[in-house]
């Protein structure tokens, strides 16, 4: 099938022009980039490519920033407790368990009107004249502790080594000088870096497309001294490393209130994405992300004025970016570049109100990947990496389009994979392709509508926080990926969605997560009328589709709020004495695909004698339905993805809807799937597995067979 | 080696006059007993021996009962919820969820004044006016409910079948009468049950010991309707059949307040004993207590007037017997008789300030067991199971010593079992050999002192909630099973205790269970105070010994408690983007022997790196050690019970103490267990397996050697 070519990225590498250029054609480039690390020539600047330039706004000044050392960027810090062995005197070193090249304390009389001293034993805030800091020797004293207890600083720190190079240096075991990150917070900053945006766009004629890796706060990574404890708080989601003694006094000149350094710390254990956020975390967040907003804006406008087009890459420092909060527009964008590893994370880049929509596919052209593990280096495999991550991938596209795809790293180290650079030039073609069935219409999907909820709602969409392999304990994030590539329509829910009547638009609610997580909800559903919504709504002929711990918080006689609907409960302890329903698992109807596997938890039970149980490990009940009205309740303990249990849920979901089991445009071989485009009349039949696969597909004019190699791809007219 | 005889309880059976007598003379028996089901002919009762007779309180009299149909036991009992589906005319049927041959709906305007209506979404409960009560149809009516709220009713319910012949009737397919049970709270029946207790006197002339089987209130067995889910709630150590709207008033008037039905329903969950008891709670069960010890003793004090010795079995109706309260010593009983499977039941029983200890070996001389297997019919293995059980028990009385064993049952049915009748001539002998070795002085244990530390403290010494295979979930149960034999002194601490000082007199304290669970301590642990004492003597050379979820509490900044002395914690949610500390699982001083095994937890993390692991499993750790001052922490992700971790546990012990890993009279073998009797200069070895085995045990005089056959138990002069 001949195909147009673009859409594709290519990584360029002075002093590989050769390359380059071979390559750009043999995957059908239409942009040549740079990367962190590689530079492109003149020759490939003008060989008549669109030219993507990365810039990272906040860590290549450092000349500037050694000038100005107090305007780097910040996080508050918490000493790990120390217990009062005697009543007098005990001293606290304030950086013993940190990274020293990661932090600086700032001890500025502004910034020290922030720290705090706690007593975690009791609770108790202490006052300041009860602590003592030592200038010289790094260390609080607190004068008369109550014995036995044990105390805690918290302090604001600068941070010293921006983080992704940090992570970066130390992977690659680069000899170079530490970059540092400088906070657009302070005036002088921002004044700093529109100058030097102008001079950066004055001085790259050339470039067509400024992709901003990222904007100016990177997601938190807090490192330890110890090696044998180096990262001490990863967090992907959470806004730590936006603060400052500046952005704290402009925080209260707007809000009415003071943040302290306890909103940030939480006893230590900071505000995880994965917990509910409180009032104080989303106020901040709002503020952080206004003010992203408004000084992304203004570089984006002089990006604009040069006539060159501005991009994001959502990831890095992409905090206060914000893709799904309702204002991202506002930044003016033009494209918007997602590194993927997953499906959910192609549906989260192409859901985005921004023009363009770009995947930067892995693996990265860099020796070692993530994890360590080596990559274009002996004994990697970069092809069969390529090809787990589009197989992930190419689901999601199914259902959903992205413009651009592409690659970044050093081009030169694919020299020694030519069957990685023969599998990219079909990867590209089929993007290509699907890409024009989108183009000519959306694909079939199946009339019942699935809402997921959490306590982020929208604004989390598709993503927990960061990718899959970071995620990956929480079912979420693996019913996210089984979704990604079904054809079903998906939203995400707040509870405040629910009660300002999002339920109208949604015939199966998902709520998976465990007790007081973010996922399943924890305090809010404390809330009667939330209760009585979804009450109401599952009687009137909704399903309500809870994994895990859903609608899970202490207080009442259930420990799930919704066990009257899913007619399964959790004894958290108070039931031990109890006697527990028997049953038998069945599955009459068929819903179970072979193979399909959920992990039982313990102390589920079974509420009552409707609860119908279709799973069971070792006597638990793993997937139960019970019908409530006219809709039902459906409880799943747990879920990982994989191709049956993918299966399962889409089965689950068409079961809810009334649609049957079973129906037209769908597979009957789980570990292939399936996609119909009515405006090309095309159907696209993809194999899931390293196995030759053989399957049918029932259509309005009657059923086909296919049979596709290990994890082809196959387009069909009908 | 020649024993005297005596010291043993044998069932008597009419009809089986020869078998009763040459088995009383081959077990060496100087009783013999009736039993439930069971009667004593005159050859039996005048053949020499001393007459136990069992007498049951409160179910043998059903004609009076009949007459007194309002003076019969009662219980509160809670619908299970119903949600409203309309917003008019919510119908609850009270009786349906229960066993209707149990239960019996107690309308009466002073009993009605306790019945509750609770909307259990809103957590509100109704005004006596929302809801109308329809006497025909058993029905409470909620007018007006909230709808999508749902609805439970807690009311009372007098029992109309006494629960032990109730289970023993179902087990045993009796054909019989149901018996009730009547209620000495009401005036006229502790007038009733005086007569017929002298009556009973009088007509027994040749009883010697009167063996109450038990007293008034039988632990908590809730049935229900459906066979599916027959048994509702079982907990032995609960109070809940103990109620009464006459012992409501009665309370009230006493205490000054008034118990609600809510106080025991509880939102339905009830108080199980594994949960920590409220103020509330604690109240009321000294208030039945007392009450039980007033009756009790007027019953004893006739009993001693016709110069009968009295005896109380402890169990079935022991509710407000509590050995352990400080109190027991006022019913002037003459003997407790507990039934065993267990070393930790053999302590519970040799524990008790009372004249005479008698054990009740299993298994019952009854065709089917407690579970229902056959044992005494065909397919059953007696022989096995009593092997099995004085296993258990044995070790425990090589440490403390009981005054009597005996059985019960039908012991016509032991004819086809001539080895069992041998098996237990041996038992007799060994329990005889034991009892007189404690006689000349107490074993030889080492100095480190033991303190279990829970909600309950002594009250709950060595027993959870009845026997072991009833509360085998609870990793304390298996601590109490491990202990019971081992050469320590044990106590049990409540959190009372601790800041009353009771530190000062154990070396290490033990706290195992489950977060919330009385035997962790819940709530116990918010107060600073306890963590400050605990802290303070762990710094000074305590050893503070956690199992599972020790001292775990939310709300602080840590969810044990503990976790800076025992440099473990556990994340329940909101860390779980922290990193962890890496580790080795090493063990240099050999404190684990080979084959201990403790199966990991989740989310369980090293707060430090000063934590040293010494087991683990998947990467997780299972034992850590941390050193605190002069003292350590030492935590055990679970126990369960069984020879390498019994050892596990005493080396763990010995080591906290100072003791060493191993020491004098210690086996060299796990499978084998010592006791050395100073007094008698005598060492017992026993086999605790079903092989043979060969140990060393080092004693001043020097290393012995020992070959013991499977089960064997060795005394040998030093």
């Amino acid at each position: 099938m001949s195909l147009e070519k673009g859409g594709f990225t290519l990584p360029g590498e002075s002093g590989y022009e050769e390359l380059t250029l071979r390559l750009a054609d043999k995957w059908g480039a239409d942009v040549i980039r740079d990367s962190d690390g590689t530079e492109l020539s003149e020759d490939i600047i003008h060989a008549g490519y669109g030219i993507y330039s990365t810039v990272c706004v906040i860590r290549d000044h450092n000349e500037w920033a050694k000038e100005n050392a107090d305007k780097l960027q910040q996080t508050f810090l918490s000493t790990p407790p120390v217990v009062a062995v005697t009543c007098s005197g005990l001293k606290i070193r304030l950086l013993e368990s940190f990274f020293e090249e990661q932090f600086r304390i700032n001890d500025k009389e502004g910034a020290m009107k922030y720290w705090q001293v706690w007593d975690r034993t009791a609770n108790r805030l202490l006052s300041p004249e009860d602590w003592v800091y030592d200038r010289s020797e790094k260390t609080v004293t607190i004068t008369a502790p109550a014995c036995w207890h044990k105390y805690t600083v918290s302090f604001l720190a600068y941070r010293i080594w921006e983080e992704i190079s940090m992570y970066n240096h130390t992977t690659n075991n680069w000899d170079k000088e530490h970059l540092m990150q400088i906070d657009p917070r302070y005036p002088e900053v921002r004044e700093y870096l529109r100058e030097w945006m102008i001079k950066w766009c004055e001085e790259h004629p050339d470039t067509t497309v400024v992709r901003f890796t990222s904007l100016f706060y990177n997601f938190v990574w807090i490192w330890g001294s110890d090696p044998a404890c180096r990262n001490l708080f990863t967090d992907w989601g959470s806004y730590d490393f936006t603060v400052s003694e500046r952005a704290l006094d402009e925080f209260r000149e707007k809000y009415g209130y003071s943040m302290t350094a306890e909103d940030f710390v939480n006893q230590g254990k900071l505000h995880v994405t994965h917990m509910p956020a409180d009032a104080h975390k989303k106020d901040w967040m709002d503020f952080i992300n206004d003010f992203v907003i408004e000084f992304g804006r203004e570089l984006v406008d002089i990006v604009h004025s040069y006539g060159k087009k501005a991009y994001v890459f959502y990831d890095d420092s992409w905090v206060g970016l914000e893709p799904y909060n309702g204002k991202f527009s506002r930044f003016g964008f033009d494209g918007l570049i997602k590194c993927v590893f997953s499906g959910f994370e192609a549906r989260l880049c192409a859901g985005v109100d921004v023009p363009v929509h770009e995947l930067r596919l892995h693996p990265y052209l860099f020796p070692v990947g993530l994890g360590g593990a080596p990559t274009f280096m002996e004994g990697g495999d970069p092809t069969g990496e390529a090809k787990k991550f589009w197989n992930n991938i190419r689901r999601a596209l199914l259902r959903s389009p992205v413009d651009r795809i592409g690659l970044g790293g050093y081009l030169h180290l694919t020299e020694g994979f030519p069957d990685f650079n023969d599998y990219i030039e079909q990867v590209s073609d089929e993007f290509r392709m699907l890409r024009r069935l989108h183009e000519a219409g959306e694909p079939y999907t199946i009339g019942t509508r699935v809402g997921v909820l959490h306590s982020w709602g929208r604004l989390r969409s598709w993503t927990l926080s960061g990718h899959f392999h970071e995620t990956d304990r929480h079912d979420l994030i693996h019913i996210n990926e089984a979704l990604s590539g079904l054809p079903v329509r998906v939203s995400f829910l707040s509870f405040e969605d629910v009660k300002a009547g999002a339920l109208a638009d949604v015939d199966v609610v998902i709520n998976a997560g465990y007790a007081g997580s973010a996922w399943s909800g924890g305090e809010a559903w404390k809330d009667d009328g939330l209760v009585e919504r979804l009450t109401q709504w599952v009687y009137e002929g909704g399903t309500f589709l809870g994994v895990g711990e859903p609608s899970a918080v202490e207080g009442f006689d259930s420990f799930f709020r919704m066990a009257h609907v899913l007619g399964v409960d959790e004894d958290t302890g108070a039931r031990i004495c109890h006697g527990r329903w028997s049953f038998t698992a069945a599955d009459p109807e068929g819903i179970v695909p072979a193979g399909a596997c959920l992990d039982s938890k313990p102390n589920r039970f079974l509420t009552d004698g409707s609860t119908r149980v279709l799973m069971e490990q070792d006597g638990d009940p793993t997937l139960c339905v019970r019908d409530f009205g006219k809709g039902r309740g459906i409880y799943l303990s747990s879920f990982r993805v994989n191709a049956p249990n993918t299966r399962l849920l889409y089965q689950l979901i068409r079961y809810a809807g009334g649609e049957g089991v079973s129906g037209p445009y769908m597979t009957d071989n789980l570990y292939t799937e399936c996609a119909f485009y009515p405006g090309s009349n095309t159907l696209a039949v993809i194999n899931n597995s390293g196995e030759e696969q053989s399957t049918a597909v029932r259509m309005r004019e009657g059923e086909k067979t296919f049979s596709l190699r290990p994890f082809e791809t196959l387009f069909v007219k009908i």
